[in-house]
């Protein structure tokens, strides 16, 4: 607990300092802003490749599969479904806002959205392919290298391109213009008396101690389980997994709560099917604190201000595949 | 064969008496003409309906998944991925033009879009649910009963109105504009020289007695293996399992030839994995004829102008699961 407040008091002096000059500089969540600079042309490749299946031994599983765009960047099940219907061990994080994560994944095994980008391409138990693989298909379509050319001036395809390219595309994936971001930038009418309510509640309970910053967390790694131990039903260990540390045992990303109410079910092993469940949990096992119905309500109300505007763009159209692009293997 | 021709002289007459006065009068296969009425709350509620994955029973399958609109309207698989990862028993059709097809499935079991779009997701095989249950969902989702209102003007929701705005959105999905359309339509210099020879061989060696029309197909059923049989990779037999008819056997909805490139694989069975293989057996089993190599590389050539412009709309956003809504099951 000191651990955490320590932590806590930290990050907010280096919020504050970051935001000073702003309407909101006093307080610990700053609102998301909009995406100031970009390589559109990467984007617009690496938005191709997060929708195309044809990354996946299957053809089946693409990027969106799992971090589906419609529904908050997130599959919204416990934990996803991979090659052949594998039941994967974690619950995928929503990939929106996640560049301002502190590292990627929920162990932070990745340093960057580019690092991770990589992972489940090559996952036996997610899209099950290899990188050579999934770099030969885009190799065998002519539209591709033409717009590989394009985009990185060289007639070679490589999954460091790939992987570039994808993580430039989730770079523009932030979700500005919430309630509460409006709220924080001086509209004092864009949220209710019950989210005002929650969000004091949020702060004085010590909820802001992790969750806070412009995604609302994303910006620490701490224990799952502080006063009570967590019973996870899923066998993830966290941080101890990257650096071997026994101290990093059920250590993992603290996760943004930005569009929380879309990114259901919560924690590492989707164990919370609802807000109201997942507030009475952390105020128990992070906190100590046993929320009444309506504090939990109240911070529900709050929690439920942090949508902001999803990503709007158009469906975006693949090339087709040639007759020597290597055939996809659903079935075997 | 004689069947054919008699068949194929019909629809040419009627097709002639349809268009007569346009610029293709005398051409068989008519130019797609722009969706020009349309129910547009239905197809806004359809669009969202047709990408929710909460219509399955694992909450991982949606329409988009097997008849992926950045692919064409297909996942070029040969034959779809269900519930369970179980491998379907034939291949899935486009969903690009298929308002004009004169029933819907291959076996055309289901008389119009509407009729089709409840097909899979009560079927076990693939979205594995029903329709109660996928209704009961909707329900539970205050921003969807919101909208069936505005779109119903009832406060109920069912299945009804579930398969008619996927139908009206479904409408939607014509691809006009390809460059043949653009030849049919005046412009002599939209195709190439190679196209245009394989054009005039397409209908002089036959192909067109079936595929003709606006959709170049999905307006008739003919028997798969006319000349020489079909050695199916598929155990489905056609329109008898509907009429129940021995002479229907092996007789299959002829598939539109629209964006063709973009859907392979071809066949009911998904059989022909390329263009080439898929002109080459055509020829043999249903014409008796052999295409030369070059021949077939015009024709060929000829089909990859059948592209037209690809829907295009902004993916959908959809309304998040509240605490009531049914938990999906992907793992039981």
């Amino acid at each position: 607990m000191k651990r955490n407040f320590k932590l806590a008091k930290s990050l907010l002096a280096t919020a504050i300092l970051a935001t000073a000059g702003t309407l909101c500089a006093a307080e610990p969540i700053q609102p998301i802003e909009p995406v100031k600079e970009i390589k559109l042309a990467q984007v617009e490749l690496g938005k191709k490749l997060f929708f195309d299946p044809r990354l996946s031994k299957s053809g089946f599983i693409s990027c969106n599969s799992c971090h589906n765009l419609s529904m908050g960047g997130t599959d919204n099940l416990k934990t996803s479904i991979g090659d052949h219907w594998q039941q994967g061990p974690i619950n995928a994080p929503t990939v929106l806002n996640s560049s301002m994560n502190i590292a990627q994944f929920w162990d932070g095994r990745a340093a960057d959205l580019k690092a991770q980008a990589g992972g489940p391409i090559a996952n036996p138990g997610e899209m099950g392919f290899t990188h050579k693989l999934a770099v030969d298909v885009l190799k065998s379509i002519p539209a591709y290298v033409i717009e590989f050319k394009l985009v990185f001036g060289t007639d070679e395809i490589n999954i460091d391109q790939v992987t570039q390219a994808i993580a430039e595309f989730e770079k523009t994936l932030v979700t500005p213009n919430s309630h509460f971001d409006q709220w924080l930038l001086g509209n004092k009418d864009a949220i209710g008396p019950d989210a005002l309510a929650g969000y004091k509640l949020f702060k004085e309970s010590g909820c802001v101690a992790c969750h806070n910053g412009p995604a609302v967390g994303g910006n620490s790694f701490q224990k799952m389980g502080v006063v009570e131990p967590y019973k996870a039903k899923s066998p993830a260990e966290g941080r101890v997994a990257v650096t071997g540390k026994d101290a990093d045992r059920f250590m993992f990303k603290v996760p943004t709560l930005r569009n929380v109410e879309m990114t259901y079910p919560y924690f590492h092993d989707g164990g919370a099917q609802t807000l109201t469940e997942a507030v009475d949990i952390m105020g128990r096992l992070q906190l100590g604190k046993k929320f009444s119905e309506a504090e939990n309500a109240q911070i529900v109300a709050f929690l439920k201000t942090l949508t902001g505007d999803q990503p709007s763009f158009r469906l975006p159209i693949l090339p087709p595949s040639t007759d020597k692009t290597p055939q996809p293997k659903p079935f075997n």
